[in-house]
């Protein structure tokens, strides 16, 4: 196949972006810290649910096929010439955190929906079947694990694992699968895709600094997530004296600093340390902390960087007993080591924006992102779009213009065209 | 009066101990933390009015007349041989902290009844009349205002302010005063008492380490409570640089560690300081917080060293935003100076103890007390009794046994008797 020779399409930004904007009012919320509207659909919530439904509706009018999975990921499935081939599959998730905006996953699955659109616009068919999925739980906030449905397509997680998993009130996934309907009846482990292009913002300042719309991901640094229980001793916050204290607060605290210090330090690497998530027991005024517990985020671009960080922590927290009087317990909820996208499908996606005269970096992905999931069943690789504002993401100021978001579906758009045109059995094996 | 040439009355130790086992079967809840029951009474919650409706009635049980002020305070009273002049008041408080034990306030509030049960038995009579009370929301864990009711009382807040402070999930001191009955017609400026003595545990480890029962409470030192709002700004954490990152949780911990710091450096006094009480926002695995919030005890006594402390402590967080990119404001919840107990009353417990046989020591409380807003109207003492375990307190741990109880009430009655028949017209002036 000579790439080159095939015919550039262009999406339609208006509507791309009319769709973005549409499901940026489910789950709408007025966030008091920044002033805006922000989005909050945390992951099979009633907001979740209501963006599913709508998504599903925009999937039909574009003439897919829908299927949902037992882990309820959606597949929107248009038919290539030849049907039986392995298809593209185009995606990302419509989950968001608590106080997110509207693109951190969205530009990838209404991104997808709008390639398909434009392909019905032109009449263009496909050798191979198209196909736009989205994941449950990317995001992890509800339920503690994140890429939860594309981890357990990929089968790095078990579907019996992923059902039990509970939130913060106790309801699992299962339950909540069922409730808002989305149990699907799919095989959760799909049909092997020929290849797996997802389009994401870059949740970050690189593409900003570079003056580019579009970047082309070469892989995603490794991530660990861990959860640190603190206990030590309550007590009366006038009459115990400093030197009795067992304060699980104090120890939290130190372990933040300490994050920070390994982070500043160099000797780790590029690494990032975040406490998103603490709480104290039983939290009142004037008593001693008893408890504390903490989420830790560790990423770095080096699985070595990420062992040895591990590892310091945990020295760290083995010292708190002889520091402060206080135990502490780390128990892991996730990690992924480093992931290395296709270099075939990276190739296509440097050649197509030379073609599209879209300049572009590369870069490795800081966020975590299903692709990598995905990669471990077929060749898989990743659009960034730039965001402003230094590319903030999580929060309600998550910005990407309507060029940005266009450039970035139009590459994607291109690239899956010539991928659903390829009729080799299947692309090289990852170098 | 000569008051060694009064006779001593003795209470009954095994009801006394038997009301305070009695009491603390309301609010019961099993304590994970420690395997252990614990008391769960939150101010003016449904628990809290079902110990109030037991203490009165056990207050009616022994004659005693009940009456309800518009704070909730409730008092009953003993008649006097010349009922006009004013009483010797007894009391304390019946709420607990979320993870309390079966003595804080309750020894205070049924140790005074049982003394009204002892001069019952003995057909004592006396010149004055004799009060119970106890106070509403002692603990300001529900409501944020420590010392709340006696507080109103002595005239230092207004019952405006008490009745519109809300909870954390928005009910106010008022709407759960008439929920649960407890919306008396009395007035909250009671008439003024001849003199009020508060029995109450240490909550500390002076008098176990003097090996003594009872302690004659010189003072309470200086408290602070303030809350601190840190507002930095939410982002993605794989993908924010570290540097520039505005992490409220990061500059919440430094808050943290320099308050343990200053503790520990003897240059504030015998300052303790501790952050009981601390939320991120949004308090997720992978966002930056965008704001932490946290409440700040501090405690010393001597007034100067309070000063010191909130002013390095206020320039502290003034340096948070040049530090973090964090901006930090501080809101004063509650300030009492160094209170000093009335010298006479100090003197009649220290020669009662003697005529007792008990020995004591005199020590300045570490905790806040209701008897320190009620020595702002009339005479007040305290009478501690020891705990075990170093005196922990605001724990199921808490624990003092029955013939330290006995003892500290013993105490109590012999004192409130002397003062019962004081015929002067009032005790000298502090000091």
């Amino acid at each position: 196949m000579d790439e080159s020779n095939g015919q550039l399409v262009r999406v339609d930004r208006d509507r791309l972006w009319g769709t973005l904007m549409r499901l940026a009012r489910i789950g709408s919320y007025h966030d008091a810290a920044t002033g805006l509207e922000g989005v909050r659909r945390l992951a099979l919530t009633d907001e979740d649910a209501q963006a599913r439904r709508q998504v599903i509706a925009w999937m039909r009018e574009a003439g897919l096929v829908v299927r949902i999975d037992r882990i309820g990921n959606v597949y929107g499935r248009r038919a290539g010439t030849d049907d039986d081939l392995p298809c593209v599959l185009m995606g990302s998730h419509i989950d968001t955190v608590a106080s997110g905006g509207a693109f951190d996953g969205t530009l990838g699955v209404l991104g997808g929906i709008e390639v398909v659109r434009t392909l019905n616009d032109h009449g263009v068919t496909t050798l191979r079947p198209v196909e736009v999925g989205f994941f449950t739980e990317e995001e992890g906030v509800r339920f503690g694990t994140d890429m939860l449905g594309s981890a357990v397509t990929a089968g790095r997680l078990t579907l019996d694992y992923a059902h039990k998993l509970t939130d913060d009130h106790g309801a699992s996934v299962a339950g909540e699968l069922a409730r808002t309907g989305f149990d699907g009846a799919e095989p959760e482990r799909r049909p092997i895709p020929f290849a797996y292009i997802e389009c994401h913002i870059e949740q970050g300042p690189i593409l900003a600094a570079a003056g580019v719309d579009v970047g082309i991901v070469t892989g995603v640094q490794s991530i660990s997530w861990q959860r640190l229980e603190l206990r030590g001793a309550a007590g009366h916050a006038g009459t115990t004296p400093i030197e009795h204290r067992q304060d699980a607060g104090l120890a939290a605290a130190a372990v933040i600093v300490e994050i920070r210090r390994m982070c500043e330090s160099g000797q780790f690497g590029a690494l990032r340390g975040t406490v998103g998530k603490l709480a104290f027991e039983p939290g009142q005024t004037n008593v001693i902390p008893a408890a504390a517990t903490m989420t830790i985020d560790l990423r770095v671009p080096d699985d070595d960087a990420m062992t040895a960080a591990e590892a310091h922590l945990a020295a760290f927290v083995a010292e708190l007993p002889d520091r402060y009087g206080v135990t502490g317990s780390l128990e892991r909820m996730a990690k992924t080591s480093v992931v290395r996208f296709h270099a075939d499908v990276q190739a296509l996606l440097a050649a197509t924006a030379g073609d599209l005269g879209l300049p572009f970096v590369k870069a490795m992905s800081g966020a975590g992102h299903d692709a990598q999931e995905i990669a471990a069943i077929c060749p898989a690789a990743m659009v960034f779009v730039a965001g402003e504002h230094g590319g903030i993401s999580h929060t309600p100021r998550e910005y990407s213009n309507p060029a940005a978001c266009g450039n970035g579906v139009d590459l994607l758009a291109n690239a899956v065209l010539r991928l659903a045109n390829n009729p080799d059995a299947q692309l090289a094996p990852t170098s």
